[in-house]
């Protein structure tokens, strides 16, 4: 398994890295991340937009994926499913905590709390990454 | 109503402007947007990330939500829930189409549909609108 | 491919005999059933229970599945997503159409759109469907 | 608060007693319940049928709604979004388990995990519940 500073590495220059994506502790089990909720992830009213709370939540729970891959295989989210909860406000920092619900062979689901800086749910994304063989 | 201008201007600060939505028609029924697949919105191997698509469908689904509001009311979206079926590569531009599925008093539901240059079907993403009074 | 009736005598013993789902249409592309809304399949009020709604778009979309499957696969639900809109009252007749959505070797994705008697949209149901290989 | 009897009674009439749904534990955060694999709630295979999970988890989640809901206020299921991991045979038992994720004044969200006999985890079910006034 490669180190966290691997993974944050390669999330640098995609979406994770424009939006802020921070990973904080990962492994097969459990990815918890960070991100500052920037003026420009928020969306009207000065809260954290919902779109940024899905993309957060699909990173984390696709790292997780990854990190329990067999040698070879390749990993896609087919279905992702959000309540949305509280609002986290502009300036504070949110974290994302994805555990795995179930690994199997064909197809792995993980969830993802998203709470605020005062431990606030914010969002619950369950998502459902399909594992592919081949590069 | 107001103009398309005034909602991109409104869009620019704010998330769907670091993603670089720009709002193409809109009307109380249907708001069509679209998105260029920037290299750092896409995810590993030069794809369009997941949370890209979900992003700009959920701007999408809130305009069309904002634009059906009576005089006071304003919106939250409560539920999103994603069908990820192709993908959409780097440097081709994505395209959305949000239509009404339900437009009441109490909640509104939005289903966009996000295709590629080609017009394939990539994803699909329906989400409610809850409406609620006071500012 | 079977005739509706080879279907229909399939579904009689199980869960779909059991709440009464009649098969209408059904092609490769578009799935059609009704089901009478009977006072044990309701929910307190004297409405459809939300349960049935799910119920009956699941059958119909796994039907659609299958009349596509290659020979030899088989199919499972892997997630099934809906929206609750209106109710359908108690001795009415609900009538349910599937569409495919997306046909591909590993995944395919049906929607089921429930309407009430006068035709007024109740549920829409959106489910992807796993392709297995082997029996 | 009422009895688990009264609910029990509650839902003899109705979808979940034609499912055989038994209440097994209640109080306001968190909902149980069993219900047989009968051969008239299974999918081809000897397997339970995918409605059969959501129906049972949707009423599972409405109960736990009604036991929090403020005298003269009523509840709906605005959306339900399923996560099918395992299988459960025929003439087996299986348990679910509903837990409050939230319980606001406006929406409730209850997340069910559906078990088998061994305690494998089947089906993960979560759903909106919105809040009205008024009976």
């Amino acid at each position: 398994m490669e180190s966290l500073g691997f993974y944050q590495k390669l999330l640098e220059p995609l979406l994770p890295g424009l939006l802020g994506v921070r990973l904080v502790e990962l492994d097969q089990r459990r990815v918890v991340g960070e991100m500052l909720v920037r003026p420009d992830l928020c969306t009207s009213g000065g809260i954290l937009h919902g779109g940024a709370y899905m993309a957060f939540a699909d990173t984390l729970g696709a790292v997780g994926t990854i990190l329990n891959l067999p040698t070879g295989s390749r990993t896609t989210t087919t279905d992702s499913s959000t309540k949305f909860i509280g609002s986290a406000k502009v300036n504070t920092t949110v974290v994302g905590e994805s555990t795995a619900i179930h690994r199997g062979r064909t197809t792995m689901i993980w969830q993802t709390s998203i709470r605020s800086s005062e431990g606030k749910l914010c969002a619950l994304v369950t998502q459902t990454q399909l594992v592919l063989n081949g590069e």
